[in-house]
């Protein structure tokens, strides 16, 4: 099979047509990112209508826009007019703030009232993601007239399986799934079949949180209400699966110490993706500054057993390892909810029992190296340094991200590279120390 | 309000019930992973049939397998069989085999079967977490007839939202949705409205492949055919949720050097914990040899000039920073698919310039620092340095991932550690032949 990128080359526009008819949007929306803004908006005018729409929202904030500068204005606003209300609010709050202006303006009342809505609540939060267009059914309907309540509105709504149930004050009493109301008997109650513990967020609720949530209460729609409990939309499972994956993502390049950025890797440019790196990579080498000032302390010791500075990268290099494993152990299992601020005082006996254990192993492994190579003096000291060292790595480690938890910070931002670099000047001292006590120089 | 902890500690079974009362399902699960196993059964007990069930299937593996040991026989057998057959070959999966097999003669014939069915199917596989109990409607069905086969066979069904619709012998043709179902005319023709574009998966297919097509087509439930394209099982989102969480979790594992293990952080035990890590650490410090080996090739110049020892830690780490930055965001690319191998020579070439970007910055920055430290005439071999190291180091940390990748072994087991310590080495070598080119020592 050939990729779309060749046949648009070639302007083979039956080809292409062939091709984007076997696809799923999902795929279409893959190889669209990857071509050229000109190639990507003239293949995707040969998409129909209601596949161009379903491709169109499965693409990242970035490329919608790219796409939409391709297409003549009024093509652009129908397709901005017939998108999902959160698909097109994820998309405006990422434009400029000019470009999203002008759209908005071309849009039917109706739309605009609703995305506005949506795009006045923070980034990050829950409102920006759900989904207003919902089917509620009043507590005191029977079964037969919530379903003739779905079959009137449900063709606008983005879910029909979990249905709000509201009183007269469009206050949320719970939900009702579908699923129950096809399977109940027809003159049921709906106020018998509503389920009154599912749990609720309120629009201004961070959205990483109420996904998690849904990921662990196995929801497919979370009901999202106002202060009084009044109903604001729902957030659906695809929604929520979108939230957990970015999360993550920003996650990992923060644990690497970068700054997230949305985007396709391969299509950002190199200067940003530079940009994202430099800020961290700057302060690291400031805060790396310390093992210099270490160094500098110990520099007789150094004249005296230049074989002290063999070792130097092997020890600060087995300590950074130790350190980010505990760390990245510490973030994971915050962020699932394993462990919370409480716990710090058992994470830091832990992780010191498991920092010796390893240390106890390495040391005797460092021990027989060292000696082969360099002697069995300084091979004493380097076994001893690798035992503290662990200890000490793997206890900072799990501690650092807690601390930064408790300190309003995101843990991820504070791990496995700053606790590299503190460990790293820590680690010089210990083990310049070790060597001062054990060789006396 | 007060913990579970605490009033299970008083043996409160009153303030217990009422606690459990009022919680939904994934919370107790929670709380009773966070018991001694004593404590936990205790409270289970407490708690009403259904609720209990559902608490129970939200546990971890590991600790489900603890409080099914606190119970008596006959309840253990009795909480098993009401099970869900995805959620029981989980645990079963994870038991010791003869536990395994015990638990397997308990079972009534049916529930029996179905287990054995998908315990057949490799560890890891969407066999072992697919639902076997699906809803499936003739593709020569009406609306109503639908409906009819949806709400006779509905209650066991883990879903009745994604209906496969099959024809006589079986062969999956796709599948229609109750949504669909509800919204059309009662007379309308399943074959009229069957989606037969949907993505489909073999039971031998990887889970997390699977999972990540769901999130990516917006799919609730994904079918799961065999060879021959016959019904086997429906993949649920719930599950999905639950696969990918557990995929990023190993991945962040594996990522700063441990294996991925299961359980709980709070309480596997410490040497389990050690395991975990121990065996990454010991390789990474044997390949952290490589950089005693280097620098005793250049053991004549630290002898000349000690103060070039000084700047060892802070420019191997620098290096190793810069590469694992790399090493994550093309890992985390690899996950996500926006990266794949044929991409390998566009990569190289992207995080070459990266790399040589923030060289230039850092080497700007180290070079005023270097100065005020030591002096210009060192400074300027640690500016050329950083240039050099953060080049070679991006580059490194991306292409690794992609070539261990293209050698079958998961990306993210070559990420940042074992970057770190190879970029550890060469970034030696770099400094002291610029050291020997600048410095003529």
């Amino acid at each position: 099979m050939e990729r779309l990128t060749d046949l648009v080359a070639r302007h083979d526009a039956i080809g292409v047509r062939d091709w984007l008819d076997d696809r799923p949007p999902h795929e279409i929306a893959d190889e669209l990112a990857r071509l050229e803004p000109v190639g990507a908006g003239w293949a995707f005018r040969l998409l129909d209508k209601d596949r161009a729409l379903s491709a169109f929202e499965e693409l990242d904030p970035v490329d919608q826009q790219e796409l939409l500068g391709g297409l003549r204005d009024d093509a652009a606003v129908a397709l901005v007019e017939r998108m999902d209300p959160d698909d097109r609010a994820r998309m405006l709050g990422e434009a400029p703030a000019k470009v999203a202006t002008r759209m908005l303006a071309g849009l039917s009342s109706g739309e605009q009232a609703m995305t506005a809505t949506l795009l006045g609540y923070p980034d990050g939060s829950v409102g920006r993601e759900m989904s207003p267009e919902t089917v509620a059914v009043p507590v005191q309907a029977t079964v037969t007239e919530a379903l003739a309540v779905v079959r009137r509105k449900g063709a606008d709504a983005e879910t029909v399986y979990t249905l709000p149930v509201t009183d007269a004050g469009r206050t949320v009493l719970g939900t009702v799934s579908l699923r129950e109301l096809v399977l109940a008997r027809p003159q049921a109650r709906v106020a018998d079949l509503v389920d009154t513990g599912v749990p609720r967020v309120q629009a201004t609720d961070p959205a990483e949180y109420a996904a998690r949530l849904m990921g662990e209460a196995n929801l497919l729609a979370l009901l999202v209400v106002d202060s009084e409990d009044r109903l604001l939309g729902l957030l659906t499972i695809d929604d929520a699966v979108e939230i957990l994956e970015e999360a993550d993502t920003e996650d990992a390049a923060r644990q690497s110490g970068a700054t997230p950025w949305s985007g396709h890797y391969m299509y950002v440019r190199v200067t940003k993706l530079a940009r994202t790196r430099a800020l961290w990579l700057a302060v690291l080498l400031l805060a790396a500054v310390l093992t210099v000032n270490v160094l500098q302390l110990f520099e007789d010791s150094l004249e005296q057993v230049t074989a002290l500075a063999l070792f130097i990268p092997l020890l600060v290099g087995t300590g950074g390892n130790a350190g980010a494993q505990a760390a990245s152990a510490a973030v994971r299992a915050i962020a699932v909810g394993e462990v919370r601020l409480a716990d710090l005082p058992a994470v830091v006996w832990r992780e010191l029992r498991v920092g010796l254990l390893l240390g106890a192993l390495l040391g005797g492994l460092g021990l027989v190296v060292a000696s082969v190579l360099v002697g069995v003096q300084i091979a004493g000291v380097v076994a001893v340094t690798l035992v503290a060292i662990c200890g000490w790595a793997a206890t900072v480690g799990a501690t650092m991200p807690l601390l930064a938890r408790r300190l309003g910070i995101d843990p991820a931002v504070v791990s496995a590279p700053l606790v590299t670099t503190l460990v790293d000047a820590t680690g010089l001292l210990i083990y310049f120390s070790v060597a001062r006590l054990l060789l006396g120089v």
